[in-house]
């Protein structure tokens, strides 16, 4: 953990009781004071891997845009530091305080604001949960453009402050194109409308980018506009088995020239981490032959299940016959579907069954992609600290501290999970592992965090993957915006 | 001619003869001390309308990202004013001086950096013509995802700086999405590298985002790097005639369902214009019955002509059969197609027939649209200045400055392009026009600029579109980057 290395800024001034009554006087609050327990502010103080615990005895629950205004007018005037808090699921410790500092949480901020189904344009509070959100379009026949593991809990607002990809990006884009609007109050309190529902609109800087992203550390966005797109009739999910990286790469080509236009995700998951999710949930493997060394889901979205079945068809016969896979399965209803997509999802989970999880998200041009997996593999085994062959996981000889190193993600963003599962956290693996990862993405010209963001976890790392300039026009702009230093403090990039 | 109330700034310096000397040591340059005449300088001081006239003596070359960093540290230095110019294609006088600023064209950066088939991520200089980026792309069988009538003269850099919209936004999204990098000279000559080739990085503000859409305001754009996607196999195009502009919405809703993922355009074209088209090119119309108030056109692009095809018959004949349409045609071959969208992008020349045009390029919520036009022809009907029948242009009497108000634009992006053609420009229309088209805007929180931007002629309405918030942040920004305001100035917003 980075944090200890963190020195609290003198910068900002601690809470005071006036304060507390003062914040009672316009929205709910949680805080001793008020007769809440270390418990009753826990969920607000770690993040959900319990990977980063704050010290705030404070939890502000605004229900209002204006409230969220009025608080900070409030700490901006007093030096008061606040974290924005969306459904806290992020990876990198961003939405957790590192002190004492303020919590807002948006929860309370959840009303779905208007959806246009002719323009399929989606305006909402920034605290509406994302699966919530996509049931409502589902009832209009929309689609949010967004989807990730993490539905169920996470907010809009904080997958727009936090720039998040998931699993729709290659059909639907990134949030830079979909958003459309961003109402958010600035570090001073004053609200900033810039909740347009056009999809074309040049009239000066586009200020919502930078919004986009900049996690929580230049204001607190309170409601999103978004394009929503028609909800796919049908959904096609296919699994094939590959001998080699070369061969991915060849599928994705052949994908993206006659899936084209309905393919709607490529993922990549490797030998090992399939192995593993066989052994920990003891499943049956989709496919019955032997084992391959990668593995590739495909999905399909489109309006019309006839031409996507005989496109699909067509691909597969193709993939077959020109032995770019060995073996693949398509499922044949929702069920199967799902099924599939478990061996996929199902990942992160598994690996964080023996104690812990090196995680690392990051870009990488596609040809070297899996090489990374490769080189860090290869060191762990030289540093004594992985087993050469690649046994079940549980017999894994006990000298070895490292069950295995796995890569999987969205091949079709070029975006890397590269994960290294431990028996517990340990300082030889970290030695093995950085700055090796990092200085390996710079050399290629990666990015240290495709998507998951900086928070805490990589606000050191930046420099990797941005120049000098670019820090220096990001820590004026951070200056710009929140002089004060009251916002996200002590993440994203040192100022 | 805003220009004429533009009063020149004392903050700049003018051009003295060892400017010129030290410009030589750098780069090819234009002057009359270079031996070059007015006329050599003119096609930099005029835009292409002939709408807008600057007097620049001083025409810069550079031909690197490297000269182009030169010459604004040297502008730095000595507060010389600069007007970064592409193709010169827009419409608002963005891209021409006001007075004496110093004229930096980019045309001869113009090589394709690279271009890599897998990933689909093309880099350029910002000098390369957008027609000329999209034949060397249609070899490799991808596609530039902008289109728009200027692409033979057009630069990709003026696209990016302008954030143009164009034809294929409906399909493709906003440059904001596609755009994954930009290389950028900073006002003191510092190169800010953000030209990275991946589809996702999270790693601090994205600065390139401040970039498009910026007109030259902020720094000059010297590359750029774009999501390029597959060029489709097929391209389908039907022409409808409609009854009313509640057939327009209805027949864009059943367009957005079932042809969905390949709708590629959807164009509105108003009776009036199309009449004016078949009178001035003297053409056969597309459909033989009767004239109808709206017309459409519709694209659609995929990777399979049969499924395209069976899409497009079944969406005409549900069309037909439910009266949303009253008659329709499907062009046969690629001449066909080409005529009929001549008869939408015909118009925009068609209308500069008789003397002159009031263009206005705007974003208005759907059901909303198309009443701008029929308010604004009612108004010039009121005030005597538009003849009450629509007869056919020449036979308009004398007495009537105005020929036609037409409407027309791109309905899958709520863009209108509300033209006004006129005899010659006239105050009395002007009067009528202004502010009442920019009032109406702001009633239905439209956009007083959709895509052609502020340029000089829209910097006095951008108040119509952005509240006071956010354009203090803008002229924070524009401070923040340019502090001395030699960058594009007397243009964008007023600072």
């Amino acid at each position: 953990m980075n944090t200890t290395r963190i020195l609290r800024r003198g910068l900002t001034t601690a809470v005071a009781r006036p304060d507390i009554a003062h914040f009672q006087s316009i929205c709910p609050v949680l805080s001793p004071s008020t007769g809440h327990t270390a418990s009753d502010l826990d969920p607000f103080n770690t993040d959900w891997m319990r990977k980063y615990r704050g010290q705030t005895t404070l939890v502000l629950k605004p229900t209002s845009t204006h409230q969220v205004s009025q608080i900070l007018t409030y700490c901006h005037a007093r030096a008061l530091a606040v974290v924005p808090q969306g459904g806290n699921t992020g990876l990198v410790g961003g939405s957790v305080p590192i002190f004492d500092e303020i919590v807002i949480n948006l929860s309370a901020l959840n009303k779905i604001r208007s959806f246009d189904a002719v323009s399929g344009v989606l305006t909402a509070d920034a605290g509406v949960i994302l699966e919530v959100a996509d049931q409502y379009l589902a009832q209009q026949s929309h689609l949010f453009p967004l989807d990730l593991g993490a539905k169920g809990s996470c907010h809009i607002g904080g997958n727009v402050a936090t720039n998040a990809g998931g699993l729709r990006l290659l059909r639907y884009g990134s949030l830079h194109g979909s958003v459309l609007g961003v109402e958010a109050v600035l570090p001073d309190g004053t609200v900033l409308d810039d909740l347009s529902t056009l999809r074309k609109n040049n009239t000066g800087y586009d200020l919502k980018q930078l919004f986009i992203g900049s996690e929580g550390t230049l204001g607190i966005i309170t409601g999103v506009s978004i394009l929503c797109p028609q909800r796919p009739a049908a959904t096609n999910v296919a699994f094939f088995a590959l001998d080699s990286y070369e061969a991915v790469q060849r599928a994705f080509t052949m994908a993206k020239t006659e899936l084209s236009e309905i393919l709607s995700a490529f993922e990549m998951m490797d030998g090992r981490s399939q192995e593993l999710v066989a052994e920990v949930t003891g499943k049956r493997r989709p496919l019955e032959g032997e084992a391959t060394p990668y593995y590739v889901l495909i999905e399909t979205s489109g309006s019309n299940k006839e031409h996507d079945d005989a496109k699909l068809e067509a691909f597969l016969e193709h993939v077959m016959e020109e032995g770019v896979v060995s073996d693949g399965v398509l499922a044949q209803d929702e069920t199967q579907a799902r099924a599939l997509w478990g061996w996929r999802e199902g990942i992160p989970e598994v690996l964080g069954h023996w104690g812990g999880v090196y995680k690392y998200d990051v870009s990488i041009p596609l040809p070297q992609l899996y090489d990374l997996v490769r080189d860090v593999r290869a060191r762990m085994v030289e540093e004594g600290l992985l087993s050469e062959t690649d046994r079940a996981a549980a017999e894994t000889p006990a000298e070895f501290p490292v069950i295995a190193v796995t890569g999987y993600g969205h091949i079709g963003d070029s975006n890397l999970h590269l994960n290294v599962a431990v028996r517990a956290y340990d300082k030889r693996v970290e030695k093995v592992l950085e700055p090796f990862v990092y200085e390996w993405i710079q050399k290629v010209r990666g990015s240290v965090s495709a998507e998951h963001g900086l928070g805490v976890a990589k606000r050191e790392f930046v420099g990797y993957s941005r120049g000098e300039t670019e820090l220096k026009v990001m820590k004026s702009l951070k200056d710009l915006f929140d002089p004060k230093g009251i916002m996200n403090p002590y993440k994203y990039i040192k100022s």
